[in-house]
């Protein structure tokens, strides 16, 4: 039962609550040799009512972890199968509309992940006007390829023309929810990873590189390459995020 | 058991707040004040590792709770001002491509979060063939209507237009991205007001509801309505969530 209310008072705790709980904790541990019958967790009055008045920001915590991480290396502690792991469970929890689960993903690591950027930086040969254009895009290219893995987000096009069938009246939505489907499996996956360490960018080389990648990997015809996100030990940091004001994008009408 | 579940709870926790938080308590279990009743910190090696070796699973957590939920009510214990500053600051980490931020959202609560369903409620009578069909309709939408209050998500077409001609080779994806984009800032919104214990669902009225609802809260003729998420306190359970095989949607290439 106390390990529950500490459990629960664990849960509740964002970052800076975690450490006034513990700097409480210390200062008990400090004064009486806290010998296990002074529940420490009994807060004061105004600390718990904080505590409650406060929207938890876990979420919105990790969020702020995910950043475009370019400078990425192979540090990395985790496997292959824990990391492919996490990434599938994260896109099965995603929300499709209608449950229908539009989105695919192909993981890549070790040489078959070499092999993707290999194909984007000769896909890229013929598009660069010039030797020098190339050899910055082939820079850009062996950053994405220094990375730990990649993972192709793909849609599944037979799902969505069977749900464009099967529910004609809202037909001209279904591309555009697999659309946010998708954001919302990238997000989960890239946040998922920053918690771990792992950072990441998010590449669109699409639809430049679809037949190659189809080939090189057995993809089937139709799902449909949507993004690519490569990942990695962060061995940069992130540049400075930018927000417009807020006044331009937020009406709150109570 | 307890102990599990507490172990999980501080798996959850960040990785340099977990590390300064083991070497507190590893002071402590040196020290002779503690004698040991409840030690709970007192880890072993193999523990230890496996703390670090294992996925941290904070967000997917989150993820699991964000569900579907139809039975909400205004049970809630936030303000609407808390509620909708977490709902702007997750919706400004939320990623756009290019961080061009094309993301806008219109947060209703009290008569207007009303309004905005009388005016769904409105526009079906015309759509729905018969009184009896209408009369379901109606009590679904009065559920919607019952909770606490909407998030409106727009997409700002003409930010979308700007990126279109200003990146010429892109100009075939940025309607694309702005949905993906769209995804991103709802999975944010719906999860983070999950960890708060407050219920949501997205629904789609969009763009029956468009000019109505443009009217009646002056939204900028260039904001397109994207979704509407109601949220509230969570009177009824979500359902069963069903998976379709892993193997049919995922490929692990090492």
């Amino acid at each position: 039962m106390l390990l529950l209310k500490l459990r629960e008072r664990l849960l509740s705790l964002g970052f800076f609550e975690f450490h006034r709980l513990f700097s409480q904790f210390a200062l008990l541990t400090k004064s009486n040799c806290y010998n296990g019958s002074i529940p420490f967790w009994s807060f004061n009055n105004n600390m718990t009512k904080e505590f409650i008045l406060t929207m938890k920001e876990q979420l919105l915590d990790l969020a702020k972890k995910r950043r475009s991480i370019y400078a990425l290396g192979r540090n990395v502690d985790q496997t292959p199968d824990e990391i492919a792991s996490l990434i599938k469970e994260n896109i099965k929890w995603a929300p499709t509309p209608f449950n229908n689960q539009t989105t695919r993903a192909v993981i890549l690591f070790g040489a078959n992940h070499e092999k993707l950027w290999d194909i984007v930086a000769k896909r890229l040969k013929s598009e660069v006007p010039t030797e020098e254009a190339y050899q910055k895009t082939l820079n850009k290219i062996n950053g994405f390829k220094a990375a730990f893995g990649t993972v192709m987000f793909y849609t599944d096009t037979d799902v969505v023309r069977r749900f464009e069938n099967d529910f004609a009246l809202y037909a001209d939505n279904f591309a555009d929810w697999s659309e946010q489907a998708q954001g919302n499996a990238q997000f989960a996956v890239w946040t998922s990873l920053a918690e771990n360490g792992i950072g990441a960018n998010l590449q669109h080389y699409n639809p430049l590189i679809d037949d190659e990648v189809r080939e090189a990997f057995g993809i089937p015809a139709h799902w449909n390459l949507r993004a690519q996100l490569d990942f990695g030990s962060i061995e940069g940091p992130a540049g400075e995020k930018e927000f417009m004001d807020d006044a331009d994008r937020f009406k709150v009408l109570k």
